[in-house]
This record gives C-alpha cells, sequence and structure tokens, in this order.
C-alpha cells in the first residue's frame, strides 16, 4: 500500500483461478485444522441470509481466534489475490456477506471475548464478534449498557462495519458516535490501531471512522473500544395514537426542538399497528402510533413524560399512556417488539425486504405519506415502522421471491422511495448500509466527484480489490 | 486523483521557483484584483499569529467569496506545484496556518453568508467564514444555538479543520458530532459535498469525519451543515471548591456515570483560581474549583444542580454555589470566563503557550498531578484549566519567547506531559490539532501502520502535496 511499485490493474472483478483457491484453502486448511470449512450447508449458511439478495456462497469459511490469526489469512488471500468477506452474525440486509467472487469468509464468531471493562471511563474493549446482548449480559451488574440497538442481536464488528444505529440512535447516537477505536487488519496485512482510549483527539485522520461503515471494503475490524452509558436510574416508555402521520411526525419535530432528551420515538403506520393487533392480541387504535421512552432520573422521566404528552396533545394526539415499571412498560411496547413478527404474519410465507431511507425531519410525513400512497397504488403489503426521531423509516415489503413480476414491483417502489427521500435532502440508508443491493444508488445520492474521492480511498488502502469485492462501489 | 498516471515524486517539499509563484499571483491578481494581496503586514498577519511557532508569511493572501473562486484558486496553484494554506481567523494553536514553503493563503472570511436555516430540521448551511459567534447572534432569535465553543470567536471551516471541541463538549460533542455534510475543494479541483442534510447515513465512506480534523491537508473546507441545539429553557451554574484535584476528578467521573447530563465542567487549579482572584478582584478559595453548567428545563436543571452538589459533597467539595439567574451566573463563570487573561496577567509581556493533552477521565487526576509536580520542579509559570468531563486539560505556560533556555523548559516539560498522557492510553491532542508543532509526537502517538495507513490517504487524495504541507504528518 505504502510501496512505490504500482499497483495491478483495479479492480480484479472475477473469480480467481480455482487451482489458487484450492491452494489457499490447503494452506488455510494447514493451521486452521477443523476451523477451516468448505462443507456446502455453512457455506450456504455464511452467504446472504437475512435479505432476498440470491445467495453466492464463499469458497471457504474460516475461524479466527485473534487479530494475528486474521492477519495471516488475509496475508495469504492477498498474495494470491482471494477475497476476502469479513463475517459477524449474518444479520446484515443488503447482501454485505455474499461472495460474488468466491473468496473466503472470515467468520469472527469465535473472536467473543470482552478484553477490558472501564466503568470510571464508561467505556470497554471487546472483541469483534461479541454480540450487542452478550456485552449487555456482562455489563449489567456493573450498572453499565451498550446503548446501540438494530433491532438484531448483531455482533459489534459487524454493527461498526454498516454503520448500525436502531431505536435509541435519537438519544445515543450511531456506532459512529459509539466507537472510541478500533483494531483493522488491512488488506495489505497491516494491523492498524486507530486512536487511544481518550473520549476525544484532533491526532491526525479520523481512521475510526473512515472504517465504521466500510462494511469490511478497506479492511476486517477485530477489535472495538466502545462508549458505554450507565443504566438509568428510571425508565418510562410511553404509547400516544395519532390522527395522521403528519400530526406524529409534528409532534416529534416540537419534541427534539424542546430539547427533551427522549430516548426513543419509534413511529408505527396503522398497517403495523393493525399487524400487532392481531398477531400480539392487542386493542390499540388502529392509527399512526408513536412509541417513546424517556431515561432519568425518578422526577426527569415523569417531567418529560408530561411534557410529551402536552405536545402530544398539542398535535391532536392521545390518549398518552405512559408506566415506569418494568412490566408495564414491555406491555405498552409489545407492539414495538413485536413488529417484525407481525409483519410477517400479514403473509406467512413471503420474505420481508426492509427499506431503509432517512431524510431531514421536516421532510419525514411528506416522505412516508408518498410511500403510503405508492404502496397502495402498487398493490404491495408494506407496514411502516420509523425511527422517527432520526428522520429514518422502513417500509417491510412482503413479497414471494418466486414471483417475478412481484419482485419487480417491490424492486420499482423501493426505486421511488429512494428517489424521493433524495430528493427530500435524504440518504437512500440511513442505518442498513449499501452492500450489493444498494450500490445501484450511490451514483444517484453522491456526485462524481464524491464517488471519484470514495473510489480513491478504495485504491489507495486495497489496490487488488481483494477486501469484500462488489459491495458498496462500483469500480 | 483517479487518472492512472502515475503521481510524481510526493511530496514536493521545497518552495516553488519564485518565477512560477509570481506567474501564479499575477493570474490570481487578474482575477481577484483588490482582494488579493502580497503586501508585507496581511501575509505576516496570515502566517502563525496565536502561537509561540516562528511566523512563515505565504507568498499572497487571496480572498475568496464562494466555493468556485476557491475552486479556482486551488486548480491554478495545482497545476503549477504552489502550495495552498487555508485561513479561517488564525485562532488555531500549533501553526496550521504558516507556509513553511510559500504559496496562496486562501482566506475564508469573506465566505461570510449563511446560506439556508432549518429550524424543524436543527440545522443550518453556512460558508466556512461565518465565525461561531455571528452564528449564534444569527440563530438567537429563533431559540436556535451552536453549541461548540471553543473559547475563540473561530470561523465554522477552522473548527471543522481542527476537530475543535471546547466548554460544552461533554454534553454537546465536539466538531466531529457538529458536522453533518461539508462541501469541500479537493487538490484536484474537484468539489465535492461529503453528505446529504439527513441526520444519519451509511450510504458509504465517511468523508464528512475524513475532512473533519484533516486541518487543511486535504482540502479546503468551504461550506459546511451542522447541526444545532434549542437553547435551554433553563440555564443553572455553578461553582464549587475541592480540597484536591483527585477529589475534583473523582466527583466528575461520578457526575458522568450518574448519566447527569451535565453541559460544562470545567476544572481551574489552584494557581489559576489565584491568578483569578487577582486579576478579576474575585475572593474564590484558592483550591481546585469545578465550574458546572446544567441546561435543561427549570425543574430539572435544579434538581442536576441538587444532585452534583451531593456529589461534590461526597467526595469533600463544597460549599457549592449555583444561580439560574443571568447576571448571578456570569459572576459565578467569571473566573473561568477570565482564566486566560489572568494566567497572562502572572508574568505580563510572556507568551501563553497552551498544551492539549486528553486521557481517559479515570487516569486524569494522575496525569494533571504530574503535570503540576513537573511545573514546579521545572520552575515554569504555568496555570492549569480543564475540559474534566472529557478527560482534556490545558496547561498555560507563560513563557518569554526571546529566552532559549526557558523555550527548551518549556519544550521539555510538553514533552513529559504528553509522553505520559500517551503512557496514560490518553493522546497528544484533545482539540488543538497537530498543525507544525506536535507532528513530533505523532509517531509516539500512533504506529508505524496507523501513519502509513494516513500517509497512503493524503497521498491519494494530494499526490502533489500542494494542500497545507508541513503539517499533520511527516511525509
Amino acid at each position: 500500500m505504502t510501496g512505490d511499485a504500482p499497483p495491478e490493474p483495479f479492480p480484479a472483478r472475477r473469480r480467481p483461478d480455482a487451482g489458487i483457491v484450492a491452494a489457499v484453502v490447503d494452506a488455510l486448511r494447514a493451521h486452521f485444522g477443523p476451523r477451516l470449512s468448505t462443507g456446502h450447508a455453512l457455506r450456504e449458511q455464511h452467504a446472504s441470509t437475512l435479505t432476498w439478495v440470491p445467495s453466492q456462497p464463499p469458497d471457504a469459511v474460516v475461524f479466527p481466534h485473534d487479530t494475528d490469526e486474521v492477519r495471516n489469512v488475509v496475508k495469504l488471500c492477498a498474495e494470491h489475490g482471494v477475497p476476502v468477506i469479513p463475517f459477524g452474525t449474518g444479520s446484515s440486509l443488503e447482501g454485505h456477506v455474499n461472495a460474488p467472487y468466491g473468496g473466503i469468509s472470515v467468520d469472527l464468531s469465535a473472536m467473543n471475548r470482552i478484553l477490558a471493562v472501564h466503568p470510571e471511563d464508561l467505556d470497554v474493549v471487546v472483541q469483534a464478534g461479541v454480540t450487542r446482548k452478550m456485552l449487555n449480559e456482562h455489563l449489567r451488574d456493573q450498572g453499565l449498557f451498550f446503548p446501540i440497538d438494530p433491532g438484531a442481536d448483531a455482533s459489534l464488528g459487524g454493527m461498526a462495519a454498516t454503520r448500525a444505529s436502531g431505536t435509541n440512535a435519537v438519544r445515543y447516537g450511531t456506532m459512529r458516535d459509539a466507537v472510541l477505536a478500533l483494531t483493522a487488519v488491512l488488506p495489505n496485512g497491516d494491523v492498524v490501531r486507530t486512536a487511544q482510549r481518550a473520549r476525544k483527539s484532533s491526532a491526525g485522520y479520523d481512521l475510526t471512522r473512515l472504517l465504521v461503515g466500510s462494511e469490511g471494503t478497506l479492511g476486517i475490524i477485530t477489535e472495538l473500544t466502545l462508549r458505554l452509558s450507565g443504566i438509568p436510574e428510571a425508565i418510562a416508555a410511553g404509547l400516544c395514537p395519532f390522527p395522521s402521520i403528519e400530526a406524529a411526525c409534528d409532534a416529534t419535530i416540537l419534541t427534539i426542538q424542546s430539547g427533551l432528551p427522549i430516548a426513543r420515538i419509534e413511529l408505527l403506520d396503522e398497517v403495523q399497528v393493525r399487524a400487532c393487533n392481531a398477531y400480539s392480541r392487542l386493542a390499540l387504535p388502529e392509527t399512526p402510533l408513536l412509541l417513546v421512552e424517556f431515561h432519568g432520573s425518578d422526577a426527569s422521566v415523569r417531567e418529560q413524560s408530561e411534557r410529551f404528552g402536552e405536545i402530544a396533545d398539542e398535535h391532536g394526539g392521545g390518549p398518552f399512556r405512559w408506566a415506569t415499571e418494568a412490566k408495564e412498560r414491555t406491555r405498552l411496547w409489545q407492539a414495538r417488539h413485536d413488529a417484525y413478527w407481525a409483519a410477517m404474519s400479514l403473509r406467512p410465507g413471503a420474505k420481508a425486504i426492509s427499506t431503509d431511507v432517512c431524510v431531514p425531519i421536516s421532510r419525514l410525513a411528506e416522505c412516508v405519506q408518498a410511500a403510503k400512497r405508492d404502496i397502495l397504488e402498487s398493490g404491495l403489503v408494506a407496514p411502516i415502522v420509523g425511527h422517527v426521531g432520526d428522520g429514518n423509516f422502513h417500509c417491510l415489503l412482503l413479497v414471494d421471491p418466486d414471483l417475478p413480476e412481484e419482485v419487480a414491483r417491490a424492486t420499482g417502489f423501493i426505486d421511488r422511495v429512494v428517489g424521493h427521500a433524495l430528493a427530500l435532502e435524504g440518504t437512500c440508508s440511513g442505518e442498513h448500509g449499501i452492500g450489493q443491493k444498494k450500490m445501484r444508488y450511490m451514483a444517484e445520492e453522491h456526485a462524481p466527484a464524491t464517488l471519484a474521492l470514495m473510489r480513491s480511498l478504495k485504491r489507495a488502502i486495497d489496490p487488488r480489490g481483494i477486501m469484500n469485492p462488489g459491495k458498496l462501489l462500483d469500480l
């Protein structure tokens, strides 16, 4: 990378010769023994799993134990031009873990050690395969928690690689904010530690943020230093129906403008509420609904809840119900927790395609309403949930992947939602990332000069194009 | 940048031929007329101003009005290999605006238009020359404010370029967090817009964060989209003496761990308090002091203040005085507002050298105390102030720059403070940046592979090395 020899023609967008791959797999087997597998089922499982993207399995899967082992895999693959595909838990949604040119899937699940907890500094050092639930389990006794919650029990390395966020982001930020420092193996086999453990720094380029969201195309994240939060003294959860999407969004805007430090604010449209009523045997009013959560002291969550109730009332929302007891809170939030399965039950056997766009919050109502009209006109089934405090929402399209006409209709819908979000100064992905499926939108969202800059970074760091090829950027 | 021709040998660490510079200056004058100057005084003023770094003036200073004019300057300079040095207000502290190889200083102060305020989205679009006070003046009527406050009335472009922070960072984050998107002119003359206006995105590499903190070495920031906050309903300020630095730091740690959403928490050591008493005619107890500020509703700032008072008491601090009325708040914080001038008055005629290190908060007391012992043993005068919620502190060394022995003693002290901070998993710069003066510490803080990655980014984006050469990285 830093040598003077000109890089080979970039990118090598083809499968390497079968003989070369076989030699690399043999060399890896000599070191990893049973921790390397070429079995069909395991390879399939390491291709795209949670998405509608057709599977493209890797040639082999390897399970390293530490950064050093990851480095050895990458060095060997780099030497022979064999693709390397980092794998966390496979819960990404846009085809991030597929192997379109074959290669070695590096499964980090055995790298699941929590290396150090620093309660006084509110940070933790983990291996990349630790999942967020494992981490929170480990932290609970110390009164600490890791707030980023994308829904799935994803690995923390994978969450960093896709710049994940979720329901808590409105208060606690996204993985962009949560990562203090990373250790990563670069495509040339170099191991970099991006930063010290200090909470802030102005000492050079922000390599941490360069790797967060790079989707494994610039290197493999092997360790992370993460910011933690204290478990709040009190939590209040609430639920409030609104007469319209617009009213719910306006209430959200005023809540944020007022500086209410809301921890979660989630929108469910009436289709989703209807699905939840059926699935979870609830009796919620079948209108747009906001589910909220407040963190703080007893007095402050009470004050926040009351203030939110007033704001909701000003926008025709209500009755606003809220609770601080754990059991009652769970009951109020049941609809949100079951939203995914409730949506799936609307059409048993269908595959769910989750769109993901994010717009400035003032444009949210407009974008969601246009999406709802389009869903209706397209004859699709697609409940909507949104992290509305961030202007981020998902339509869960329930599609039969065996019906090409239906898939085409769904794809056309996604094209239009993305186009509309971009026209409203939004982005084609708020939190799911680009992977394979959203590469087509990169040139819509970013100007040629911006894409050229991204490509020049990729070329500088991965001149042979071995790191997770066929993702994020057309090269 | 994206062409296939191999770049010229990198970097061109020499002054370009005088004839070439003269030709470039002539060409610029033809376009800019009186907005280009080669006057001695103006060039001196655009070299290092606020620091102890010797001045290295540019060959000319140019005052563009918009991104297009900046692009024209950069393209012309790129064509002829003439250095380009971005200039905001000149308030940086580590020699960022010097021109060691001559070249053109691009003064952005005439790019001072606020392009759009979006109150519902809590964001604003500004040209890079707008200063933070200009912006806050403009926003006041709308109940909004921009929270990052590095002390100086710096330009927002400069603040982004150095990843500035300051007293509010513990609650509102640093420029890393405050910038939603940037427009920048790259060394090849390309204009990039790094992101849309959505609050979060997972659509590609984080070019925003790549440019934030890059100190003008990767491009010139010309426009910024910034996150704003609502002016809090209530503000409470407080002041609390502590028996020791350690007690003050322990109280800070517990405050943060408890999740108190403190807006500011500043440490003054007893030397600084003594200086403030003398300078501002106060009668504060001459012990370590914490100055705090709380933002929220009336009830919540009252609750936060009371809770902080309890925490302070647990650590032997007190009496804790606090106030919510503006006049009384100003009185309580007077010592902090006057800290710089009070420190200067300890040694009239001396130059102030502000160190800047940041450590994990649990190591702060240890690092500050070691610094204080060292100051004493080195016979230096250096009061200490700290943004202790972030683990960041400054020693204000009062030095006669005409006494080489004294400068050497100060330099030796800074070397040791940085070394100690690094040993405690801290950083050589929490917020001032690297510039010229801290380049020597980059190799202490970052491993060779990490520096190699930074260099490869610089080479990819600025192959001829024209952007702010001689800063941030040894190449």
